[in-house]
C-alpha cells in the first residue's frame, strides 16, 4: 500500500547537505521516471547531469547562482529531445516529419511528464529537488556547456541532492480556484479577492511586499521577480532558440 | 514508507470499467496535485472536468473518438492559464506583462507537472489514466467546447476512470539511451540500432510493421501514426491558437 501522506505533505527543498547522491540512486529514479507516459511510446527526452564542480559551477552562473543550484549536489537537465528519434527514423528508412510546432510540444510534454515523475521517485526516496525556472532564459548557454545537438532544447532543470533540514511548506491556492466543472467559470473581482486571500495573507508573503516597497504582492511579481521587459527580453531568446533547434517551420 | 515499486510497474489504461469516479476522490487527486512544483509559486493552470454524457460525447470526437475518451468516466483538460493571474494582478493594481511565449512556456511547465502529479495520485489511489495527445491538435475546438476565455490554453487531457482489467506493460527505451553524464554524448548508428533493439524486437511492434505493411517500426511512426504533413498542419492550428490567446507577442 502506498503512502499517500507524501502529496499534501510535499515541499521544494533549496538547501542541502554536503552528502552525495550515488550514482545507483541516480540510476533509480531515471529508471522510475522511464515508466512515466510519453507521446506514443516515443520518450522524447534527454536529462544531462552535471556534478563536476567546475562544470555545475558554470551551470550554476546560467541560473543567475541561485542558492538552489550552488548548493545542490548535481543539476539535471532534462532536455525535450526529438535527435535520437529523427537518428532512428534515418538509420530505418523512415522520414521523418518532425521539424514543426507540434512535434517540439509532444517533445517539452514528454520532457515535462518525464521531470516530474523523476522529482516525485527522488523525493519518494528522501532527496530534496527544485525546478530552476531559469533553464529557458538562457537555454543557448546551457545548451552550448551540454553540447547539444540540434532538435535537443533544454526545457526543465531540476537542483537535486540531500535535504538540510525540512522547509517551511508554502501556500496554495485550493481546488475551488483551479477546478472547473464542465464549463470554465471565469472570475470575478470578489471571487478572485476570496480566492488569493490565503496567497495575500500569507505572513512571508507579507514581509516580500514590504521589504520590496511594494502596496500588493502581485506587484512584487510584476515589478520585481517576472517584469514584463525581462519575459519579453527572454521570450525572443528562446524563440529564436526553437527555431534554431528546427522546431518552428511550418 | 512510500511503495516506490508503483513506478516500475506502472501502465497506461484505455478500458475502463462503469464504476463511477466519485466527486470526493477527484477532489482529492486534484488537491494532492496543487503540491506539485509550481513556477514563482503562481500555479498558472485550470482543469475543466468533462463528464455529463453529451459534453464527453463532443470532447471525446475532439480527441478522434479513440477508445480512451469514449470508453472514460471523466476527462480531464488542464489549461495552462495565465487568466487568473493576470485578472489578481489588475484587482492589485499591478501591471501584469505575461502576454508573451516564456510567460505562456512557464503556464505550459506548470500545466504538465500538475497533471503529472495528478496522474500519479490517481494512479496510486488505483485510478486509471491515459494522456490523450490529441489536445494540442483540436484546441480551437475543445477551447469552444469549455468556453475558455483568452489567455487560456488547453494543453493536456486525462482519461480518467477505474481500470477494466491491467493492461500488458510496454518496451521502453533502458536509462542507458537517456542519460547523459556532463556532456550530451550524441548517438552514432551502431548504438541507435542497440539502444532501439527491445522497440523494433517487442512483439507486438512487430505485429504493427506487418499490419502496416511497412518494412520497419519507425516507419510506422513516419508514415502512419505522426505523418508530416499532420504535424505540420495541427501544428498551424495550435501557433495561431497560441498567438490569438495572447502569448505570442514579443
Amino acid at each position: 500500500m502506498t503512502d499517500l501522506s507524501y502529496f499534501r505533505n510535499r515541499r521544494t527543498v533549496r538547501s542541502f547537505s554536503d552528502r552525495k547522491v550515488d550514482d545507483v540512486l541516480l540510476h533509480d529514479i531515471i529508471a522510475d521516471a522511464l515508466r512515466a507516459p510519453t507521446c506514443g511510446n516515443m520518450q522524447l527526452y534527454s536529462v544531462v547531469a552535471t556534478r563536476e564542480p567546475d562544470n555545475k559551477a558554470a551551470m550554476a552562473r546560467c541560473h543567475f547562482n541561485q542558492p538552489a543550484a550552488t548548493g545542490c549536489d548535481v543539476i539535471l537537465t532534462v532536455c525535450a529531445d526529438f535527435n535520437r528519434f529523427v537518428k532512428w527514423c534515418e538509420h530505418e528508412k523512415a522520414e521523418p516529419g518532425f521539424d514543426n510546432f507540434q512535434s517540439f510540444f509532444s517533445a517539452v510534454a514528454d520532457a515535462f511528464i518525464f521531470t516530474q515523475q523523476l522529482v516525485t521517485s527522488a523525493e519518494m526516496r528522501g532527496l530534496g529537488t527544485c525546478y530552476l525556472g531559469t533553464v529557458t532564459y538562457n537555454a543557448p548557454d546551457i545548451a552550448g556547456l551540454l553540447g547539444l545537438p540540434s532538435r535537443v532544447v533544454p526545457v526543465a532543470a531540476i537542483a537535486l541532492g540531500w535535504p538540510d533540514g525540512e522547509p517551511e511548506q508554502v501556500e496554495r491556492l485550493g481546488v475551488e480556484a483551479v477546478l472547473h466543472n464542465e464549463q470554465y467559470h471565469d472570475y470575478n473581482p470578489d471571487e478572485i479577492k476570496r480566492l488569493f486571500r490565503p496567497k495575500d495573507d500569507f505572513a512571508p508573503n507579507r514581509k516580500y511586499v514590504v521589504e520590496n516597497g511594494k502596496q500588493s504582492l502581485a506587484q512584487v511579481f510584476t515589478d520585481v521577480r517576472y517584469p514584463k521587459a525581462d519575459n519579453e527580453l527572454f521570450s525572443g531568446v528562446f524563440l529564436r532558440f526553437i527555431a534554431e533547434s528546427g522546431f518552428l517551420q511550418l
